[in-house]
């Protein structure tokens, strides 16, 4: 019976999974936590939990967002999910109807695309270019949506450190981003995964912040900083927003979503050992970033990718004409892994196919470097069939 | 800030809550599984865990369920959840589509009927009498309702130790009613929430187990058991609902929904802690349900309750014309609260308004008689208001 979601396939450097190094998970630190936080709150932490979250955590969470952010949440402004997918999954159960359109950034979380689909099935990509999402052509679309008689409402992304790019919206469009959102009423999902693994310097201001809490439900989560198996995280929304996900029958049964946690969390916060250790693998990160994007550019020259500013991806750009979706099973018999960029998006048509995602999270240096030497390999012996026709695919 | 759900009210004694005292939380045995789980497992303890919950959890319980019911889960008939309330919502979020029409027993866990009608508006009650759920009236109205074109997916009940009544469906409705799902194709979704707390010998098999696997998903849960804070429990379902559940973008993009809490509950189990556990609070709750029955019947007479065989809750029938939400303000006033009979029914007219629900859980002995007697008081004086035209209330 299997332990954990991914097990090691033998001879592959897997690229593609989104997971933690074993040496980036705070065993001793989190078991310190717990016996720490049963002593000091007693059966308190093993009882039914605040629906919104026990609130040594929340407060301290309003807190640390407030010191990373251009605005720190009210309390009422904070509910603790069970991780930043349970998030998704509760803003989308409460806000979602069959039959609704939400918009989705591209390329985006393909599994974020998997959550919302659960809830509808008209998921529309708006309009992007080079550096993100377009404002104007997006606001255009909800009002062509509307006239078509469509509701829609939410708008989906990841504006900091996107998975699987690594790009940031940049500043203007941010704060055009949240007008929109504001004048048309329709509202956005900030997925803030990754605000806290930032590689050169701060990250940029969150849509939740610019917005001044209206308009954006921002959704974070401790499976990066922390551990994804804890399954924490929050959301930032409005009081009356986080009312309503608390008056919900399932949590109004259960109480907090993940209260024993929560309440252990809350003592790895305030005991410091949090911060600790978010500087701690943050300069992991970064070393694992430096030496992905220095050997995809050895191999596939300077223009194959950016440099992801935080984050644990890396969106590499194959040569012209090859197909990262039909590359994949050539790859792995190289021995090496990643996801296809076609994942990414949720229009069929080619999008995508000229790139791939990297994962630089979990491997070493040296087998991120060993990696991406055998994926140049792969490329340099593909047979014929994965380089279809040019323009069929390769674009963004 | 809030740390837990239940806060006590200065002056009242609260038999409203089905909430577990203080002194049955394993504080110390809890943070010892911590300990050990991360010290056993290390990383994979707080890395992304697998969909279906930790593979020596799923195996512990298979035997644990095995050994108090009739029928031992395979492996993959399991799905590890975030508590009982987390696994309804799950088989609510997969299988029922708004307008579809779910079946609910009366009376009935009153927030299931909230979580049901987070999914759809049209809950049905069936027909029962005072042996509980009526197996051929309920086949009866499956026809006749989808006759009228409607959707069945789901029957909801507690069939062992009922929350509100206590009672058990008696072992040859049992067979029938699993016959009828069978017929019909209309699941149940047995909450088998109580099962480990059976207070005079063994609980009944279960439908699930009745029938074998088939027609029936079973929901369980820690909470009663061992801790609600964990917010741990799990389903038994056919290998392929099961595998639907695991599907789902949610879990597919977070893993395990509770892993490292998982992870620590088969050290709990596996080290004899859990055994351990439940035969103290077993003794501990069979006390308090001996000392409620008992001053139940002192002070209301014989006939006003039966004695609950397990679970937490014993229901109260009050004096011919007595309104249990009419009352309720009233015995508040008198430093003493319940939950109102009418909670526990789908439909309105009366039903339940002559019952309260007491729950035996929370209060020691001592406390449980203080808040009978404040009870009987509180009838005694009731203001003449408090005792509506005969036949409008006080019927089951």
């Amino acid at each position: 019976l299997a332990f954990t979601q991914f097990e090691a396939c033998p001879g592959i450097v897997d690229l593609a999974w989104g997971h933690p190094p074993p040496s980036a998970l705070p065993v001793d630190a989190w078991a310190e936590s717990c016996t720490e936080a049963l002593r000091a709150f007693g059966p308190r932490a093993l009882t039914y939990g605040y629906a919104n979250g026990p609130g040594p955590l929340v407060e301290w969470l309003c807190e640390r967002l407030g010191r990373t952010d251009v605005r720190a949440p009210r309390p009422d402004e904070v509910f603790v999910t069970a991780g930043a997918s349970h998030a998704l999954e509760l803003v989308c159960a409460l806000l979602v109807r069959t039959g609704d359109t939400v918009l989705v950034d591209s390329p985006t979380y393909h599994l974020a695309l998997r959550i919302i689909g659960d809830h509808t099935a008209d998921l529309v990509p708006v309009p992007v270019d080079e550096d993100g999402i377009d404002p104007v052509g997006t606001e255009r679309l909800i009002h062509h949506l509307r006239g078509e008689g469509r509701r829609i409402p939410l708008l989906y992304l990841v504006p900091t450190f996107n998975n699987p790019t690594g790009a940031c919206l940049p500043p203007d469009r941010r704060g055009a981003l949240v007008e929109v959102a504001r004048r048309t009423g329709v509202t956005i999902v900030e997925d803030d995964t990754y605000r806290e693994l930032a590689y050169d310097g701060t990250a940029p201001p969150s849509l939740y912040g610019i917005g001044d809490g209206y308009a954006v439900i921002r959704v974070g989560s401790f499976a990066k900083t922390v551990a994804p198996g804890l399954r924490l995280g929050w959301l930032n929304a409005s009081a009356e927003l986080v009312r309503r996900i608390a008056a919900r029958g399932y949590i109004d049964s259960g109480g907090g979503v993940n209260h024993t946690t929560a309440a252990t969390m809350a003592v790895f916060g305030s005991s410091g050992r949090y911060e600790r250790h978010v500087t701690v693998i943050r300069a992991l990160y970064r070393a694992h970033r430096d030496e992905l994007v220095s050997v995809a550019r050895r191999e596939f020259g300077h223009s194959s990718c950016g440099v992801p500013g935080g984050g644990w991806f890396l969106w590499l750009r194959l040569p012209p004409g090859v197909d990262s979706t039909l590359l994949l099973p050539h790859a792995e018999a190289n021995g090496v892994s990643y996801v296809p960029g076609a994942r990414f998006y949720r229009s069929s048509g080619g999008n995508g196919r000229g790139y791939l995602r990297l994962s630089f999270s979990m491997c070493e240096p040296d087998l991120l470097a060993e990696g991406v030497r055998r994926l140049a390999a792969a490329v340099g012996s593909a047979p014929t069939g994965h380089f279809p026709k040019p323009g069929h695919v390769g674009t963004l």
